[in-house]
């Protein structure tokens, strides 16, 4: 892209598309072309929405008025709900925002508050970007692969011992289990982590969306150990198959309520509400129950599997990559490959990736685009290029609380299976 | 409000909830204490969405994929078409960007624009306080009562020479059908805003999302007259009775293909892309045809007959008002009453409103939330606290070649014409 117009805002000159959005369009174009692409770029979830929550929607059709900036009363009520049910964290109606996706949220967030975000890499694609629209200050906490590139808590505390600034304003913004990492966070970790936020006073931004796609259905909140400042982000996008639907959630502790109330004037002033008919339709999946819960079972079931059978691939290969705990993402590290790479021109993850994709068809981002040193032969890859549909439809032959056969990956994702030995064949040359 | 933290981003210090949507609030409020509300104050269609666009979108509840940030090719296309049929402008699929609500696009073309903001008063309440928040510069064009509060191309002139500074770079955002001031431009006075703005080369944000709501039909778009440089903002909000269903569109000239471009990234990192189903069913809406031809006469015809009825009581008892041309909103003034007003301790727009809503129960905006100076005695009526439907079926009762019934507002919007007694009343004492 070439910005050739003077009358641009510096801080969005130069600035491209959202990396995941991206691969996406540039994926269309070559299908376009008549190459079949494996889709491990964009983190879509592969299940359908609940037939329930559709059915919601439809007859929520004909809801138009105007909802209230902050969202609608009966949902934000159900999404505490939701937080004290499954997380059991305090959480009442006046503590959640409602947005069209917990992305726009995190925009307004970054917007509202005067201070530093803090990220640790590699991290969801976004959160720098969104920081350079505004010309905001973020510092990053870089993970090392030895801790499965999570932050450990003591990173975390040397990283603002070095800043030596003890009264800074600072969002601290975690996200587990990891996109693009595919971990989570052991408790431990997690208790370790709020003592040192307590003791900086950090604001915590706990970008939870996948937590209900924990594999084990384990997921645990940071909110436990540190409800007095951590902020739990939410949404419909990942557990409940709804990307395009866009409906996010922000939920506050009472002390961190007067940046609600801004989120909310700067909502009334840009996105105004949220759509009526899905926020009326997200209550009905918020509000969970037996087909809800039988629905993430087969969910967790399926991506459990699908992902430990791919790290195995990966690993036996030499290409080394963490088990997967939650989500739909593994992130494959191809190090040891670096002298045959180069070999081939690759010395960095945007050329693995690019060349890659030329190459084989098969479409995974690099680690350049979360966070990364540009020279770490990293990437992130979404294994959700199957038919969700069909997949729930045969987990559910097979009793929930036993394993599925050997042969599900490759009979319900043989192109993510083929994928992976795409990418094995390639890199071994 | 007080903002009493901190760590509170300057522009935001101070900025409360958009006056329509805080006042849609505070009536709600008072309205569940028991006290009956006329609500003339938020600018909702009182129509139903036209039953086959409810349709599309039950028929369309499943669509799950994120879509392209710059929105449905199917849609982009539609929309183009819509604009080349109803407006007969040129405009292309890859000139349109969808966003949610076309306020959230405003904000976005704020931030990707450098350059200053122009705008006439009385304008509609978010233009400024979006600049507030990212700290952009706005210029006021004001206009005067002898004028119809509509900017003529002279005052257009004055100003810009006045700024005596050649080749700033600036939007002019014009507003027509107005909100507040339920007028629109004449076709010369649209050609000549249209040569001054050539001259400066200004860029146009023509906000038209009343355009279908001309009373009689007759909505003219100035990018006739100005192709190379007008972006048409437009959406479901109000022709298509839509509001709650936040969906907006911007159609851009080949030109300023640099803006969209720029738009749709800062759109994939923000809102991410406009909700998949509202975008498969707003296909339906731009598509038109014959039912929503018919049901577009019928609401023109019923808010021509109230608003004209409105008026010509407002006129009758000394409260200056123009008559309505499109859209539902008057914009009377009750300076003749400012002697009055004054011994019962109102001397500004705002006062006269609280006082106005707390002693009678009527909702209506202060001219000083549309940037008008706090003195003058104005404010906003919308004219839409009746049913909505009903009315459409009485009114589908009338050949529609053919004026209302006289008790047609008695007996569709009795409220409406109730309230409008009521506010005459109070002011006369």
């Amino acid at each position: 892209m070439t910005d050739n117009h003077v009358s641009l805002n510096m801080n969005v000159r130069g600035l491209e598309q959202s990396a995941t959005i991206a691969i996406n369009d540039r994926s269309k174009n070559l299908d376009e072309n008549g190459k079949h692409i494996y889709r491990l770029g964009l983190g879509q979830s592969p299940f359908p929405v609940p037939l329930n929550v559709v059915n919601a929607l439809k007859q929520n059709a004909h809801q138009k008025d105007y909802l209230p900036a902050a969202g609608l009363r009966q949902l934000r009520q159900t999404v505490a709900e939701f937080h004290r049910r499954k997380d059991g964290v305090e959480a009442s109606a006046d503590g959640v925002i409602i947005g069209p996706g917990s992305k726009e949220l995190m925009f307004i967030l970054q917007i509202v508050f005067y201070g530093e975000l803090m990220v640790p890499t590699p991290c969801w694609v976004s959160y720098m970007p969104q920081a350079n629209i505004i010309g905001k200050k973020v510092s990053h906490v870089h993970t090392r692969k030895e801790h499965r590139w999570m932050m450990s808590a003591e990173a975390l505390e040397e990283h603002l011992r070095e800043q030596n600034d003890r009264y800074r304003p600072r969002i601290l913004i975690l996200n587990y289990p990891s996109n693009p990492v595919g971990c989570t966070y052991p408790e431990e970790e997690l208790k370790a982590i709020a003592r040192v936020a307590r003791e900086y006073e950090l604001i915590l931004l706990s970008d939870e969306i996948y937590g209900q796609l924990h594999h084990r259905g384990r997921h645990v909140s940071i909110a436990r150990y540190y409800p007095e400042a951590t902020i739990i982000s939410g949404g419909l996008s990942k557990w409940c198959g709804a990307g395009g639907w866009r409906l996010g959630t922000f939920t506050f502790p009472p002390d961190l309520q007067w940046i609600l109330e801004k989120m909310s004037v700067v909502a009334s002033e840009t996105f105004t509400s949220v759509c009526a008919p899905i926020q009326y339709a997200a209550c009905r999946a918020f509000t969970g129950g037996i087909s809800i819960e039988e629905y993430l079972l087969h969910c967790r079931r399926i991506l459990s599997t699908l992902g430990n059978r791919l790290a195995t691939m990966f690993n036996d290969a030499g290409i080394e990559v963490n088990s997967p705990e939650g989500g739909f993402y593994l992130y494959p590290d191809f190090t040891r490959f670096r002298k045959q790479l180069k070999q081939r021109g690759i010395t960095d993850s945007r050329a693995l990736c690019e060349d890659l994709l030329e190459e084989t068809g098969v479409a995974i981002l690099p680690g350049a685009s979360f966070g990364r040193d540009a020279k770490e032969l990293t990437a992130r890859l979404a294994y959700v290029d199957f038919d969700g549909a069909e997949a729930l439809a045969k987990s559910k032959m097979h009793a929930v609380d036993k394993p599925l056969p050997d042969d599900f990956p490759e009979k319900c994702a043989f192109n993510v299976i083929k994928s992976a030995q795409t990418i094995i064949d390639w890199v071994k040359g």
